[in-house]
């Protein structure tokens, strides 16, 4: 497994892959990996020859008053990790590399950015976009990893793939759970003991959403209203947002369709989670026999 | 030579060249060629293996009361030229499908946008950098042309370039003037002939700036005076901005140093010129004999 820094490095390695035919798999982290992370290098893996994985925790996703300090770093078992994986490169740049001085060009994902957590994260998802984009530049991939778990990111970056011309698939991969059903987080670190059980009310309350659904409910008012009572018999959680959105759009619904997303972000004392699921709405077709 | 304005068609053009190893070199431009379209192309046919162009006035550039609806369109008479300068491909998407229904994405130039022409066209430069990323990821060029004349455009998309890691080599070359010495542009084609000759107060005035220079004048404020002078003996003509700038920061200077770049912009009746030179400031070196 190759580890560089680098990005002349990097661009060499993968045109010396280009040249060769190989299929580059990609899967952008922020280090501090679980099994959510691995399911996407798996997949990676399967699909491509080489995969290569990025470790950057990139400041510019982070607001001010936000974890960036904190967040875990563990690159040295990270690495363990890939290594067990059959992963190929790990490319962890460094943020002087990434932004260096008069650095001014930014991705704006105008109209998706000022929803769900881009409300209580301004600047977020810019952030994001601009340093996928940057990394997919550098690594060229044919595919990239994402999981559903960080809905409103797949939203962006599908779109900005889609707008920008990227030639590049985007796979987005199914939120992977404890066994408390609890999505993992890189976050869920900052949680203590008590604190992780209060977290499964996150699921709880969107499992209480497709059981609604499910028994016939499509108002979405009526379902949030549901929703906020199951998070809200935890003491210490607070709702950022809870919301039943058009997948493509991000704007808000009234009445639930298929494949309509719940979103929510709740804090459990300090950490901020978020969780989502897509509805499916079953759709009865009536048959009159002539 | 090939024409296409499918988006699938130039992408395949383009691999099939990629996998040939051909240098590809782009030029980017908005139609109703004249000789300075023609210097980039030439340039760009000397140091690729294919030579692609692309026409397309791109929407998104343009101000709600500017020119976008009379801009020239002259596709035929611009082929024909192309196809003489052994241009392989043409490139005409349909803006429907350039910016299809969602589109969102878009790249800014924070802290360039603002200064100089961005001033009185705001959202121009983020309409400039999208577009052009959005060609360039279509097109995949090694290298791709630009001319000093649209000299904050310039300084954008090299930006862009840096800041987003893209593999393509930006060249900029020197503005074709006319025999009067006016900046080759499309737009002189809405000039009377009166108007043709006043527009030569543009480069005049930059040649004071120039002469003054030499003639050790440093102090860009007394230099702008003068400048200004030169403008307002020509009736028809009202100065939009005059300014002497870093050619990284377009931040304006106040004292001159070597490389700094004096660009204007100016109505000639109801026609907004541009133009630009590149101040060399001449550095006296004392050598003390021992």
């Amino acid at each position: 497994m190759q580890i560089t820094s680098s990005l002349d490095e990097i661009r060499s390695i993968v045109k010396a892959a280009k040249k060769n035919n190989l299929l580059i798999g990609f899967v952008p982290t922020m280090g501090a990996l679980h099994e959510g992370h691995l399911s996407l290098i798996r997949q990676a893996r399967t699909e491509n020859d080489t995969v290569v994985v990025s470790i950057f925790i990139n400041p510019i996703q982070f607001g001010k008053n936000e974890d960036f300090a904190q967040y875990p770093r563990m690159f040295d078992t990270d690495c363990e990790l890939l290594s067990k994986e059959g992963v190929n490169v790990v490319f962890n740049p460094k943020a002087s590399e990434m932004y260096p001085d008069g650095f001014c060009t930014t991705v704006v994902p105008e109209h998706l950015e000022d929803k769900l957590c881009g409300k209580s994260r301004p600047g977020h998802f810019r952030g994001v976009a601009t340093v996928v984009l940057k990394l997919f530049n550098l690594i060229q991939p044919d595919s990239a990893y994402f999981g559903q778990k960080d809905f409103q990111q797949t939203v962006v970056i599908s779109r900005m793939a889609a707008d920008l011309n990227l030639d590049v698939n985007i796979k987005v991969l199914p939120t992977v759970r404890d066994k408390e059903e609890l999505a993992l987080s890189s976050r869920n670190a900052y949680l203590s003991e008590t604190e992780k059980k209060d977290a499964r009310c996150l699921y709880q309350a969107l499992i209480k959403a497709k059981d609604m659904v499910n028994a016939g409910e499509n108002n979405a008012g009526e379902i949030k209203l549901e929703m906020e009572k199951v998070i809200n018999n935890c003491k210490s959680a607070r709702i950022d947002y809870l919301s039943i959105v058009n997948p493509e759009t991000l704007e808000a619904v009234t009445e639930v369709r298929n494949g309509n997303v719940v979103a929510l972000a709740v804090m459990i004392g300090k950490t901020r989670l978020i969780d989502n699921i897509i509805l499916m709405v079953l759709i009865v077709c009536l048959i009159t026999l002539a």
